[in-house]
């Protein structure tokens, strides 16, 4: 495990590199990513290349020991570039063009902008394919970062149009797979098919057709990375290659984009984060004062557990935050020692590189209350020290394999668009659903691995399968395998409701998982704060929220029923023995009290070891054996470490401070309050 | 009274369709509704037809029994049709055309869609002629549905000038007549005139202006759905012809439409007209959860009697709620009866035919999660067995007329257009204050015809004309006959502050009516929710919100002073002896307690009998001697039919459950918890 | 000290305009303002003059014993104008064009409207230049009302390019001027830069380019409003020249459009003020529902002390509220007594003109809602007999001279603009800022002079210079000399943290004010109203808001240090002694308890005498040797006039009432609830 810094040459004097540089190698940073946003120092007009101070940058850094990790320069294309082809630029859903002046203000489907991607990322390649002191690359930078995925401009009609033909053939086939005998919707050839522009009913337009344009453009992402990947992998083998993906991303599928990547990193920027979903309360709330500072553990969590699964193994941190930064809407400094922690929580859960955002605050341009690890006067700043002291830290620690859970959680972006197309109530989330489950799995201090829906199964003990809302005979077949060989399966609330093209099911949900359940989704409902909204569960009660369903139970075993509305007396719960396992379906979207019974209730029969339940910002990862203790909390913790060894600190654990203990995390006890 | 269903053939396999209509039958519907959004399906391309399915649609309804409604496909024009003319679509404020893809997209004014319109219907109504399966007709579908009614393009431009040469006659009398002096907005030709794009002082354009836009807008439709109406009599003037309007609905004069139409129908979807009115509370607040399962008595209440106004005599229910529907932002399912319940509401307010939307939800397209009769696989949905259960309860109630009230309610769309342009506070809506009175009167059981500012006066004891803004001496003269020759009328807040162009008169509000008033208003103010807003009246202290005006009573009795601000001490609401009849004027927004003292003291006075308060979700309703007692609570209550009988139900009425007595309204008592 | 009103012959029919003068002149009536939206008038075709009717008007008031303002008409071009110059329009920055129909349809940079400007001024001027009824003018009608400074056009393009080009001579200047190295954003050539129109990353922009966009779009106002005054000071050297600005505006530098006028003056409508700051309660809340009928008392004093420092002397109030007005989104009637209370606030903070708008509600057009001093059937409103008291109360008042006070506090329109392209949370508004020590100081009855950063600092004791974010050498050191000299300097959170271009500095906050205050801002942070946000100061514990700093304190004494948060026992507040004066640095957004602290302080300091702290709604206000006691609540007072005469009024002062007397500010004493 070693620490990372994002550098930015180009910002500042020649003659500060040096001291930079050394001062970098002095906190024992290992990697320094640079070049991302440089297409213009490196191309300042027209086929005029200037690759002298990017090559003389990475020398420093080979010769204070450290390696470099270069970027393609594609998010910010040049003003003459865009000048030159104005067809680039992304467009508006009503045909305004994005223009210059930010970043991402292209199309991925341009022709133009992929020649001119080949044709820098090509010259920019030959200048350093023989250095040494390179060790890989990022492509590009945060793909689709300001909404910048979806576009709709004409080159992405007709790209969208080829998609189309490619997938169905003929028209008619599509026709019928959409459904478009709906209010006249049908197509008499591909050349009538647009991008979904501005219509009358404000966001209806028809749900198979956004369906497709949102799996159309998440692919041009991916042809887009993959036109970069093949050059870099021509020019050195040896070069690992990644992307830095971003927190609770909707728009693109990671796991197909990295299919041409080595592993997947990430930016990691809790205080942000926690303003952001809607699982995390509103920081000018009293609640939300103690995430204005650290942040919310799962939610972070939960993405190092998701590019890890993207990564299938070990991931980086090409971003973490070192300190404050520019934060919507607020921006409070975090507490003492969160960089520190920051970083031991991305390692604990499979990080092998934590790359601090940036090495100095900068003096100009958009990101100037986006803080570094020194001020913008030069001098260090408050994360400094501490990712010094993590440095530190990781030397001490043993080299690791990547954690690998004994519960799987599914994630499937195809249904997380689907359920964005229609999400029936303002208040569903993906992510959030999926963390409902992953927080209670969490407070146990089980490792949770976030798979794909193509991920092997037979690895663990349970599968939490949450919201499959599309679900394919694939899938299914596979689920109803793994159960059959004494798998246990939880499936939640909208699975297996539509059909791949995003139409309802010839039968009732869960559709091919019916069988399995025994049992079938007879009703739903979307409901407001309002109402009161009970289940019982094992002979206690408990509240849900946002969505309730009720099943009839041919074979299954009712375990929770409604206790208020309509549904009152209906099954919300139910479990059913199948082969060697059982499934479980949770008809109703759990509050935390709920989701900890159901999960627990799981783990047991999966026989997956489990601990006490942990306060809401204490958390407990395990890593090949070992096992950090991290308190995000402003008061000590104590904990009996059993049989292990503290590799790191001390039973006492200090605010925002950590241990690691040389065991499995349900051997460790932690007692509040100290 | 009969029950009739939607059904769409074209989403269904044409075997499946015998099962359906049988099935239909079965559950003792009379009229099948069809066609509305298959244009495509119809002329799949230009110029050929195939009409071969819908004939063996409307055969299968025939051969049981049922009839057809059939509809003109114009609420869909296919996506050639669109490629072809791209002058037909709508265009935004800001010039943004609205795009095929979902529904409406095509403009009133233009004369290809006038002239394709005619095309398609002409053919239709070719093959339809001579099927006596047919009963009659739905011109279109929901016009002005999507915020449709208003459109930007050039042919609205074009026909605008026409509408104001037309109107004015010169373009030195349109200057006059709104009054362009004002900022420098005289016009020098019709030519200059443009539709009111963006301009700087956002929803500041001149409201003169904007109110003959807006009229224009409404009578473009009416123009195009005469061209439809022309045609369907001219093919079989047995026919009847209606159309679907929608609940609360603005931007169109449905008094001016339906006088092409034999009778009005509309679409009645409680669950989600109770999270769209400014009067009932907001669905995610406990005081909002009741509404959530059950809706908005009066909301639905107010809207059958407008349409039933609108019909002069019955009307029908075209689309009926039927279960759990796609409603924004929530979607509760509807308490276990009220699907029952609504129907029986239609009915006791003057619905002839209640047909529910629709028979089976769905597969695929927009409105999956818009619930049927039917669920998704077929089977019967929740409604099912209320729909046959109601169509059972109607064969033993005897053929009624329309109720008629000893009560008017004057609605005046014209005003209401001229109250939009200039709200003057956020919360001032005509609909939540016409149903300000419509509740207090309706909570006595008092039934109330809403009719147009041009029926007939003398056919009522007392008439209720909340904000009549705009007001012509024709209708002053009525209004002040109506009342020397004995009538009891109401007038309140805003009333003919405005002359017809929409410019303050020469004399104060209420201009016209100020004389058999006997007072005249001094001022008005718009008041935010923190302000202390109280009068006296009779004795009493009363709340009121949102608006206040203070009179000089010259002749006029003052019955009700302000207690607070600015007015303390000054009149508020003031009585008139005029003729044998009596002018109030209200010049507070009445909170409920207030419009029940000023309602009843009307009544008192109109000797218009009326019973004890009821409870807000217990509505009694009398049509032609028989009265609806429905309980739209969770809890039962208990009925005193007086001398009347039970014609369906019992005493104790249960939750969401109804009875039938014959009796008029204010011989039954009601007594709540029971 | 007299009143003057708004009106408009145009609006009435010739006959009413004798009777209207006359009663202007029998109200005290001194000034009568007329034609700012007349152009179409004027010219109702192309090179068509009608200026008798104007001629009669002015004579008419020349008459009776007054004199005209005359205003140029260019708010308001005609729609032949318009359509013949379609360049003229504005466009949003989308690229819509703002069409006809309300007004200031106009681009500042269009070189056709320039001229067309420049011919109507001239044609109306030559009809005036002898006439003797006319005192001087008014400039177009509130520049950059309807957020209208800033335009998105080609002229604008060309013109910023051109603004540019000027500045910066060179694109390698201007490149590292702003640090376009960020983000691949350098230009190769002026004429590659745009306005800044839409771009992915959504108000992120270059900080650098809008600062500058900003600062051209304000400059254009200024060179538009030369072209004016040119104009008119050739053809009558005699007139006065004026502009009414508004109030809390950011978007133009009201100092620079000045320096072509004699004086400015602005349009106070108090009831609107108080809905659109965030520094007074919303009107819907509790707190809020005093201000709905009497404004914000600091807010009105702090504008009028802005344009009085603009003025450098006496200004005007040309637009007064005289009653009820169009007011968003409530309109509360003012409290009785305010029309009279307003104008004496007006005079005592230094204006010599009260012009009320308008003296008769108009009939037609947008502003039907805004009242005047007559009802809209011309008997009088409730303002004019307040206006007609107030004319005579002037009348016994001596000749003032502009009122001077201690304390100066610096306003920085460029400030302003640069943190508003970078807020940094929400809740940071500057002239909110501003008033938070405002506030303080008239609570104590301290006279508060609003000057611009080139203002004479010597002329005061103190000087309060909040939030000079862009701070340039030479600013700095004028500051620091002041100091020397024995000045009071207090400078606030946010200080000197930018240089000129709107980069971070070399070195940290308060950059070159960092020395005279011996001490350097070490961090910030911007807080979510969630947290706990305390310090202490002077041994008492104080509470803060949004902003947070802590210093590192090199020579300066620490006076102030954090309670709460990773700040605490950091410094907060600090105080150096600097030559013969001291510099104080605020580190916190100050809740009005340390405001006033920190404030008395300083007075102390100062030798600035202060009084007692006065309620919210008492002020206390002198000019020249006469202070005005202003009673803004329902209740009245007593006062104690000390040695003072009372020139108007009693010592007992009723709601909404006031005294004045003879004494300067702080002999007097106010006790409340008598």
């Amino acid at each position: 495990m070693n620490t990372g810094v994002c550098y930015f040459p180009e910002h500042w004097d020649r003659q500060r590199w040096e001291t930079d540089i050394e001062r970098m190698a002095e906190a024992g940073i290992e990697y320094v990513r640079m070049a991302e946003f440089s297409w213009n120092r490196m191309e300042p007009e027209p086929g005029t290349y200037e690759f002298e101070w990017l090559k003389e940058a990475v020398d420093l850094v080979g010769d204070h020991g450290m390696q470099a990790v270069l970027c393609t320069p594609t998010a910010t294309p040049p003003k003459w570039l865009v000048d030159e082809y104005p067809g680039i630029r992304q467009e508006e859903r009503d045909g305004t063009p994005r223009e210059f002046g930010s970043r991402r203000h292209y199309c991925f489907n341009s022709p133009e902008y992929r020649r001119e991607s080949r044709r820098i990322i090509a010259e920019m390649v030959g200048n350093f394919a023989e250095n040494e002191s390179v060790a890989g690359w990022q492509t590009d930078n945060e793909f689709g970062c300001h909404d910048t995925t979806r576009c709709y401009c004409d080159d992405c009609a007709s790209a969208f149009r080829t998609w189309l033909r490619e997938k169905y053939g003929s028209i008619e086939t599509l026709n019928e797979a959409w459904g478009n005998a709906f209010w006249s919707q049908e197509y008499s050839s591909f050349a009538e098919i647009d991008v979904p522009g501005p219509t009358p009913a404000q966001d209806q337009h028809h749900p198979s057709r956004l369906l497709d344009y949102d799996r159309f453009a998440s692919d041009s992402v991916v042809e887009y990375n993959r036109l970069q990947t093949e050059i870099l992998r021509e020019a050195n083998p040896d070069w690992f290659i990644t992307h830095n993906f971003m927190s609770d991303f909707s728009d693109i599928d990671a796991f197909s984009v990295s299919e041409d990547l080595d592993f997947a990193s990430w930016d990691c920027y809790p205080t942000l984060f926690s303003q952001r979903t809607s699982d995390t309360p509103d920081p000018a709330s009293d609640a939300g004062s103690d995430y204005q500072r650290v942040g919310d553990p799962d939610m972070v969590g939960m993405n190092h557990a998701l590019y890890r699964g993207v990564s299938e193994g070990p991931f980086w941190v090409m971003e973490s935050q070192s300190g404050d930064i520019r934060a919507f809407p607020y921006s409070a400094e975090p507490a003492d020692g969160m960089v520190r922690l920051w970083s031991h929580q991305a390692v604990a859960h499979g990080c092998d590189v934590v790359s601090y955002f940036r090495w100095r605050r900068c003096r100009f341009g958009q990101e100037q209350y986006w803080g570094g690890l020194n001020n913008y006067d030069g001098s260090p700043d408050r994360g400094l020290p501490e990712a010094t002291d993590t440095a530190r830290d990781f030397e001490k620690l043993p080299d690791l394999g990547a954690p690998s859970g004994d519960v799987a959680m599914l994630v499937d972006y195809e249904s997380l668009w689907a359920l964005e197309t229609e999400p029936h109530t303002p208040e569903f989330d993906y992510f959030a659903h999926l963390r409902t489950y992953y927080r209670a799995l969490r407070s146990r201090g089980v490792t949770v691995d976030l798979v794909s829906t193509s991920g092997k199964l037979s690895d663990y003990a349970a599968v939490v399968a949450p919201s499959l809302h599309l679900l394919d005979r694939g899938l299914a077949e596979r689920l109803t395998e793994y159960v059959s060989d004494g798998g246990e399966l939880l499936l939640t609330i909208r699975t297996a409701m539509k059909d791949e093209y995003h139409k309802l099911r010839d039968e009732l949900a869960p559709g091919p998982l019916a069988e399995p359940l025994g049992a079938r989704v007879e009703q739903h409902e979307s409901l407001a704060p309002g109402l009161e909204t009970r289940v019982s569960y094992d002979g206690e009660s408990y509240e849900y929220r946002t969505w309730g369903e009720w099943l009839t139970a041919d074979d299954a075993t009712v375990v929770g029923r409604h206790e208020t509305g309509v549904a009152e007396r209906e099954p919300a719960i139910v479990r059913n023995d199948c082969g060697n396992g059982h499934v479980t379906y949770a008809g109703v979207w759990p509050e935390a009290e709920l989701a900890d019974a159901i999960t627990t209730s799981l783990l047991e029969r999966a026989d997956v070891p489990f601990g006490e339940r942990l306060p809401e910002f204490v958390r407990i990862t395990e890593r090949d054996g070992y096992t950090w203790v991290m308190n995000f909390k402003p008061d000590p913790i104590e904990i009996d470490p059993g049989n292990g060894t503290l590799v790191l600190g001390e039973t006492t654990i200090g605010a925002h401070d950590l241990a690691v203990v040389g065991a499995p995390s349900h051997e460790i006890d932690v007692v509040e309050g100290v």
